[in-house]
């Protein structure tokens, strides 16, 4: 750090289990992400290239690379897997996630209708390669899950041996988690928090209000995903009360 | 493409007079440029300086010419044209775009008030020069032009020589085409449709949300228009089924 | 400029103390600075390294020399020497600043409480070494001070050696001079205005309508701050009149 201040919240270190940061690149060039990790490689812990942005990305395996060189793993987001699945063409997901080199897999239903058990095939027989992350929620404002079934869902996707389960957000911050006005679904955390550990969350919220409320329930090592890039020093103020938003927060009580 | 998906919509390839994209620039740097069309350039049609940003633009010419060389056609905002005939300098502007090797020109009427034929006479001079793309509908939200008149000044500027006309947004998404809050003015989209070969028009459509409804209204192959630099990428995902806002569209019926 | 367009109101030039654009970085990498300056320098009068971002900007020193070497002088944002003071650390703050030898400095109180004497006491002390900026108004929507406490303080901050006072607004546009929902107050702006003289006055507007009020009420040469990188050029042809919002506001009549 640039310099010295007392009475930081201590932040975990790569790699992160916990505090982790999942950024989303929806199309950065080649440069661009050679300036985003000059300027946030410390910060970030993954990188999502956001749902099927990959299909047409130039230069993508010198992209993976780039990050991968700055220590950062590069998956593909899930909306991908599900285009692969509802084509019947999973053993070609199998193949590209091989032939680039990713060592993380998605495997989500936000937009496809996926039977519960069926999903948990697929996390499983994925878990064998690669390290699995899997998605509860829909991209469906419609389809409101009640909180006894995400907790279900998630549980047996961590049984199936995800490592990671994702709560599902849009890229701008709706659905899922979230009410269509980005308000986050309180009770729904809550409740989630009453039965699946924490540090086997990780939370999407591409918004600094949806950022800000996590820190303040669960604090500076939180894990959040869906983080724009241009969002990853501001996301990592807040996690350490240096932005106006969680400046009391960390503070004890103080008077002049 | 990165890898082979099945049942994709098809897409028109360069040079597109359908599925067109035309970019919004409203200020980017030489080498923000560069980064763009390494990324994007076979995605983007044609490029906008945004209205009269062009007027404080360093290096100008090397801009222009680094999207020419990427096959980017470029052009001036329409609001620089107006700038110019509303101080009587309209053979100032012929000079501008001819100094610059720019080979189409916008005429428009969003800020100014030009009567209908002088407008048509406007194109009428430009078009034997240059390509024209005149818009339609008003920057001003106070007013509302009936679907009528809509028809009417589209096929008379068509009629006066444009290549194709465009449907009015702000660079933010509201005004012409839509209400303040960014929902499409549907019955105005559609009467115009009517009359108006879809071919010919491109509709301005900065919002995501405007994006998707105009993909599901008429295909993978809708010209549109004002896009950020960005959300190229995102766009063309919504336009080939492989976001979860058009997911289904594209997709026949699917089950496990 | 890139070309003669008539009757354009007359800009400012660097450095300027009127018609003043205040930027702010939130954590923009090297590169990203270069590719900013090139584009905008010339109408970038001051850069903010926005609150306290700059605890964890890589390559902090060459980064503010790139500003330097552009004409573009940097400075901390108030929440960083908000986030000294609060930690007993004001005399760490001082030889921060010192140490990348930084020429400006905000003082603040939107995020602590901090009784005005002490706040004057504290802008006379960096009033010795450095520009003073001062900053009036809380980041707590809650706060609301009225209007004759505004100018209460912006007066006695200026009488101990600000020198300009800084109207309040977050990154986001929302507290201090404005609504919720962005909307200026604008009889919180007009009482002020009749008693601080308005070139000694930074107004924060980082939303484009926010900015639009300002230059329809103050003119072409209004100093705003919280400017967003890559509004900086849309900025200026919303001073100039070249954007639609304020296209008629510097034209005198004119009908065809």
């Amino acid at each position: 750090m640039n310099y010295l201040l007392k009475n930081l919240p201590v932040r975990t270190q790569k790699p992160r289990t916990t505090g982790f940061t999942m950024v989303m690149d929806k199309g950065l060039s080649i440069r661009e992400v050679e300036n985003f990790v000059d300027a946030n490689a410390e910060y970030v812990d993954i990188v999502k290239l956001g749902w099927a942005t990959s299909y047409l990305t130039n230069r993508l395996a010198e992209k993976i690379e780039i990050y991968r060189d700055a220590g950062i793993p590069v998956y593909f987001g899930g909306t991908l897997f599900e285009a692969f699945v509802i084509r019947d063409q999973f053993e070609d997901y199998r193949k590209v996630i091989d032939k680039y080199g990713i060592r993380f897999a998605e495997v989500s239903d936000g937009s496809i209708s996926l039977p519960h058990d069926k999903k948990c095939e697929f996390i499983r027989i994925l878990a064998k390669d690669v390290t699995v992350l899997s998605e509860v929620g829909s991209k469906d404002a419609a389809k409101i899950i009640p909180p006894y079934k995400w907790i279900e869902q998630m549980q047996s996707e961590l049984d199936a041996g995800s490592w990671k389960v994702i709560g599902e957000a849009r890229e701008g911050g709706t659905v899922g988690l979230f009410r269509d006005s980005g308000e986050v679904r309180q009770g729904l955390v809550e409740e989630i928090l009453t039965k699946i550990p924490e540090d086997r969350i990780i939370w999407e919220a591409p918004q600094k209000e949806q950022q800000v409320w996590f820190v303040k329930l669960l604090g500076a090592n939180v894990n959040l995903g869906n983080i724009a890039p241009n969002e990853v020093i501001p996301l990592e103020t807040i996690r350490l009360g240096l932005r106006g938003d969680t400046f009391d927060h960390f503070l004890g009580d103080h008077s002049f």
